[in-house]
Parts: structure tokens; C-alpha cells; sequence
């Protein structure tokens, strides 16, 4: 297709941590805390944190109830310092939970959001809004980000359907209208399956998963999103 | 409750890969495709290969239909030659998926099954039955296993309720009067959320998961089932 007769989207919808949240903060508190570990730490935390939203969506029924996304995450915590059988008490893990209400945004993010004015910019994430209304508000986000949605209003984590279709049903646009941009593989998956025009961020070259269509585009930065072919010509 | 109050279980189900049959011959296969890099890439394909059957249970619904658990390891393998950048062809691909076809049980799974007799002795497993019926012939299971029960019988991978509700209604027996038994830690608490008594085979003392209800057992081998309190004494 012709550059030409392309449409700009009409909205962006952005997943919270990892994505327009740098998540490098809790690693650099947790090697504080467990020298020479903190990497580890970190990812294998975030690992857990993200198996358990999709256990829990998945096993919750009758006998079972979802937790929110901070519950998740402290258990996520006290598997990990079990895993790797680090020294840290309570404390430790209060303050490596609270991190999460400080994460740095990434440096293009700001640049990134400003640019997509006056189009709508959202924030749909398996976060609570009570994490994640401090983030946007620690980096001086309120007037980038025109709403934030969160899983909790549908009671099932990412990547189900009924997630995406929040935003979509929120923004009253047809899905392929809206670009949904996320660093995690599986979540641009997840949104391209749901009928959006799905953006990946791959900031560090990993490699495509397999399980669903792919997302319309990669790209390395937020940045790219300036310059993608989904957008208008600036 | 002392021990003669104890009513023995009506009925044993056990989880397939991992459980009764040992993932170690793909591993000897992965090293000799890959040496030195074996064990790694038996990893990131076992890690894989759940992780999609979780994201594809959850991305289910009208604009994307699961994938069965044959897919589903393919697409895995194929993630796994990719981020460990492995010069594994076609051929290599098919020689390690078929090795899921004729995995040895473990050690003790014939003298456990046949103590559990008459008890009925089921599986139910992620894989298809085209995947699971050639490996209880493999290892001369026939007579120990009373019925083989695959999630495509309810669409949706483990932990979700239905699949084990398959395993209750085929049994026609309460949940709690049943035996769940899984070396995945994950499986056994989505089978105690259900209502199973759940065994949880921990053979590598990992540390136990976080997300939903503590398995009843957690034993350290198949054999140990024997000796279990849930069993009559012998």
C-alpha cells in the first residue's frame, strides 16, 4: 500500500511497566539489598509475577478467586528470595514492592507522548490504579496520558480478550484504529489477536514468540513510534 | 485426625510430562543436536512451551482459537533454537519433537500405579491423545492406566477448572475423594483450587509457588505416594 492512502490511528493505548516504565529502579534497590544478585533478583521476580497473573486468570472459578496485580506481585517477591534463598526480611520487601510506586518513565516516553497529541493516550495495564495513578503522577505524566485503565475492571489479567476490549469499548473506536504498543511480546500478541493495530517495542533484539499472529510492527524504541509507518507524516 | 480415622482415596489421576514420564531423553537428544547447550535449550523449550499454553488458554475466544499442545511445543521449540541462536535445520526440529512420543517413565511409576490397584489409576494431561496413548505403550502402561483424559476434551490448557472437572465427572467422585498427582507445582495448587487432595511430586526440593492454595502432600518422589497419608496402610 502506497504511503500515501494510508490513515493515521486514531488513538494509542500503552501498557504500563516495562513499556513506558522503566522497571531498572527495583534491579538497582534489589543489588543494594542482595549484592551481586539483583539482576537475578529482578527477573526472576518479574518472571513469577507475570506466570502468576496467568495462572490466577486461568485457575479463577468457583474456587478460586483472582488476586490484584500488588498481591501477585509480593508473592511473586517471596518466591523469588525463596528461589535464590537471599537473607531479606520484611523490610527488604516493602521496599522493593514500593519501588514500583517510583519507576523512572524511559527517556523517549514524554517526547514520545507529546507527540501523539491531540490523538487520545491511554494506559491499559494488569496494574491496580492505586499503583498505578502514582506512576503517571511521579513522572509528570497528567497531561500525556488522557485515562488509565486497569485489568481490575474486568476481574481476568492480560492477554485476555475482555482486557483489550475495555480500551476499545472505553475509546469507541473499532480496535484497528487504535495503536497498542507494548514492550512485552506476549501482550502486543495479545492485542493484535484482540483486532488492535498492535506495536512491539523491542528494546533489546529478543526474539519473536510464536504462539499467536505477530504484532503489525517492531520497533526498538518509543521513539519509533514517531516515525512509523502507522502514523501520520510529521 | 489420628491415623484409623483416615479413609483412603477412591481414586489416583497423575499429570503426564514431567510426572509419570521423564523429559530427560529430549534433553540427551537437545545435547547431542546442541552440545553443550543440551540442558539449556530443554529448558527454554519446557519454559516456553507452558508459557504459551497459558497465553493461548487466555487469548482464546472470537478472534483466536487454541492451539493444541503438539502446536503448541512446536511453536516452543522453535522460540527456543531462535533465542539460543542454535544451527538446528527441520530435521532436528521434527527428531526432538518426536522424542515427546517415547519418553521413559520414571523408576518407581510402575510399582507405584500397580500398588494403587484396584483403585482406578488415571492421567490427565495438557498433550493430545495422539501424544499420550504411544507413550503409556512405550512403556508397557497398559494394564496399570485405566483411562487417559487430554484437555482437548475442554479447550483450555491447565490450570483452569474445567480440566480438571473432566477428570471428577469421567470418575463420577467428589473432588476431595481424589488423588491429584503432578510434579509441576503449578498443576497441583490449580488441582487443590478445584477441589482435588492435591500431591505436589517435588523431586528437585524447589521452592513451593505462591499464587493459590498449598497442594495437600508434597512428597519427593512417585514412591513416596505409596507411604503418603492419604493412602490405607499396607
Amino acid at each position: 500500500m502506497p504511503k500515501t492512502a494510508r490513515k493515521p490511528l486514531d488513538a494509542f493505548v500503552f501498557d504500563a511497566y516495562g513499556t513506558l516504565f522503566d522497571v531498572h529502579s527495583v534491579t538497582t534497590l534489589a543489588e543494594a539489598l542482595a549484592p551481586g544478585r539483583g539482576a537475578e533478583l529482578s527477573r526472576t521476580w518479574r518472571a513469577k509475577q507475570l506466570e502468576y497473573t496467568w495462572l490466577q486468570s486461568l485457575m479463577a472459578g468457583d474456587g478460586f478467586v483472582r488476586e490484584d496485580f500488588a498481591q501477585v506481585t509480593a508473592e511473586a517477591l517471596d518466591y523469588a528470595i525463596a528461589a535464590l534463598v537471599l537473607p531479606l526480611d520484611e523490610g527488604d520487601r516493602a521496599r522493593l514492592a514500593a519501588a514500583y510506586l517510583t519507576l523512572d518513565a524511559f527517556p523517549d516516553a514524554h517526547a514520545t507522548l507529546a507527540a501523539l497529541a491531540p490523538r487520545p493516550r491511554w494506559i491499559l495495564s494488569n496494574g491496580t490504579l492505586a499503583g498505578l495513578t502514582p506512576l503517571v503522577r511521579h513522572n509528570g505524566m497528567e497531561a500525556l496520558i488522557d485515562g488509565v485503565l486497569s485489568v481490575d475492571a474486568v476481574g481476568v489479567y492480560k492477554p485476555a480478550p475482555q482486557v483489550y476490549a475495555l480500551a476499545a469499548q472505553r475509546l469507541a473506536l473499532p480496535p484497528a484504529r487504535i495503536g497498542f504498543v507494548s514492550s512485552n511480546c506476549w501482550d502486543a500478541i495479545g492485542a493484535k489477536a484482540y483486532g488492535f493495530t498492535s506495536f512491539w517495542i523491542n528494546r533489546t533484539g529478543a526474539p519473536i514468540d510464536r504462539h499467536g499472529p505477530w504484532p503489525d510492527h517492531v520497533l526498538g524504541s518509543l521513539g519509533d513510534l514517531e516515525g512509523s509507518d502507522a502514523l501520520p507524516p510529521r
